[in-house]
């Protein structure tokens, strides 16, 4: 199966633009939007996911902690209840409006300081497991492919919840697995060595790490920007390499 | 049929405690529980829910203007389509958090400002039953019955919604079928008047106007508060005078 | 006295960006900086009056309706109090923040919906001039230069209140002074009007309404906007007119 | 010079009320008046200012992190020029409506998570720091009575700024000089032990810890807290303790 692109759109709010979604949306693959707590409102929801069912792009919900002014960015202390019942509302409030278009949310992808909290910290993942366990029909949950994924996958499987795993085409790997830091050397790959990341997770299931070792990654989809033309051209260019 | 009991529900906020919720939850029929715009919260919503499904009591969506400091009790000039798009966020964001649970949000009953703005301005009303008529599964509205409910229902039908009609059990109504305004003599009705025009209500589906005039209303439930331990006790009576 | 030129800015919020400010900031005497309430938070706005303390600016509090997705250009109901109240914590927040950099706030514009109604609702525009007058060293307050100068100049007067009037360089008048309305022809002027309204009020201090009357007005500043790259070189074009 | 008593005051917000502050302002010495981050809104800011004044209490600025849901309870990661920023913005908001009233914002105590991360992380702390050395007339800062003291005094001198040392009378003291947690036994006092830690203070300016040692602890100011007829009762025994 290709390699997904997924987007974080939605991300405008009130009279205030962020993103290209226009032009970002027809060369996509999954709309990840956001819900109203850390960007997004009610008019630009709607407006997303008129867009998102225009062009056939699958719809998922981007919940994220409530800080509109850190746009979710900034880590928050939670409770799991906390954690529990800010993503429900979110994917619920996504969905039914999803519906009233017709469309479905497939999936779930936290937003910033969520979904860093949930990859680095077993008792938010297990509140954001929660939450998608509690849902009346659980979308699936997008979480980073790292050598940790057997583990994640059995703690989603032990709640009947279903797993995609997103790599980052722009940002260089460390020889762990993680993301390098973007305070470090290596943090942000250029055109060309993203274009090469992408091809070799394509072909190969695997990227090179900034220690020059190889590793496997299982992945199911690339998350990609789009805020800026050069970015929208380089979707273009990974969706080819990803579609082979 | 019995007049239901009605009552705003759920209108705490994070550290902020509104009403009694746990005491008047046994004694009504339908729980008008706010959805984070104008009160409620996440974790306050859950838990609403929970309280409303241990008691039976039918839960509806109570979507407000997004004004926290304003309670929603502010009128804000919208567009339509944003009337549109808070109210599907709404309604969904507490339909998904009931699915959730097991249960089903089966009516929408407007919030402070903007069920009185959808009372006395046409665009707003119309912008309201679009929001409705947009739903995937539409719920019933409540209105306020009033000598237009006629008017109203034809509004109303010819989008596909139901309407519930609601009367106002502490407040005297004026002879043109409006509720006295709060600044005149007569607006709020002292315990024995409440009981006289519930009792009025229920068995000849009629007020007695401070004119002094007989008005003819189609009601379907009464709108009750249990902000306090009087109120608690004034909605066990009326209970006891709605059930016959 | 040359008119002044003044000019929206900080309304950034957060991961959004809105306007050139820097590009802006070196053209213009009048910086209306945003308070928080509809746009502008604490690090935009030590970093817009730290620019405009750079190039010299004099700085101006702009607050508005606590509304930050509507940008504050929703009209919302407001007992008088609330109005005093929350003109009252945004000056002397953007107030203390100046003077935390060695500068001083030395005038009010109120912002869109707030700014509309204190020029067309006389119980708004008493409490807007009451807040200044509580202040504890008024600052001057911009109003829009309109026939009615003479009695809002007396009522500003009552209360030790002085004014300063603006024009709009890029919007046409009305026969009766007013702003010809977005929704009708002739409401926004292109380059060579503008330019030509600026001439005309600067050498004459009057203007050619739509009717093709000459309307003259009292005017102290002219508002610019700088929102691309057009609407600086106009504002650069507007200032030689204005400096004769 | 007799302790002072200080309180959190000011933290209602909109329809919702807390605490009791019409009876507890005539017992106690310092109002930390919440300033809209957390908690307060600018009419019970107005208002909070008006009783202080009418009691002749000294007022200080109560500044939070950006979190009306979690009330400024939940530790927010920032950057050090955001924490200077909202504690300015605080600030400088009380202060100004604090001189419309003719009094004046003598010192800053933050609140809850605030407080915590200036107690226990240093670069929090810094920030904390710096942003009140940047006041344009550095008002007080409140940090807790520990062994570090004498540190911290340093730290504060460092940029200019006094500190004022407050102790908690209804909490349990560990050997190391910090707050037994709340998770466990001794964290709160209940009133018999509170009146003599209270005692102790006055007396020998100690307190006994939960591993019965003696520990020494600077003291200016204790913190009371009156949200309930109890507690404004035990903050007029405590009154007369501190004043001997």
């Amino acid at each position: 199966m290709a390699l997904k692109l997924n987007c974080d759109l939605g991300e405008s709010f009130g009279a205030w633009t962020m993103g290209m979604d226009e032009a970002v949306m027809p060369h996509i693959d999954l709309a990840n939007i956001a819900c109203g707590f850390h960007a997004g409102d009610p008019v630009v929801m709607q407006n997303t996911l008129a867009l998102a069912k225009q062009h056939g792009v699958t719809v998922g919900a981007h919940p994220g902690y409530r800080d509109l002014n850190g746009f979710g960015r900034r880590s928050i202390q939670h409770q799991p209840e906390e954690i529990i019942a800010l993503m429900l509302y979110q994917i619920s409030a996504l969905e039914g409006m999803a519906k009233a278009q017709g469309i479905e949310v497939e999936y779930v992808k936290p937003h910033g300081a969520l979904y860093n909290d949930m990859m680095s910290d077993h008792s938010t993942r297990r509140a954001v497991l929660q939450a998608m366990a509690e849902h009346h029909s659980p979308p699936i949950l997008v979480m980073q492919a790292t050598p940790e994924a057997e583990q994640h996958l059995a703690e989603a499987e032990a709640l009947g919840i279903q797993l995609w795993f997103e790599a980052f085409s722009d940002r260089g790997y460390s020889d762990d697995g993680r993301l390098v830091p973007r305070t470090q050397p290596g943090a942000l790959l250029d055109r060309q060595q993203m274009l090469a990341q992408a091809q070799q997770l394509t072909q190969e299931g695997a990227v090179t790490t900034s220690g020059g070792k190889r590793l496997e990654l299982k992945v199911d989809t690339l998350c990609v920007h789009g805020d800026n033309p050069e970015g929208i051209e380089a979707i273009r260019e990974l969706r080819r390499i990803v579609q082979g």
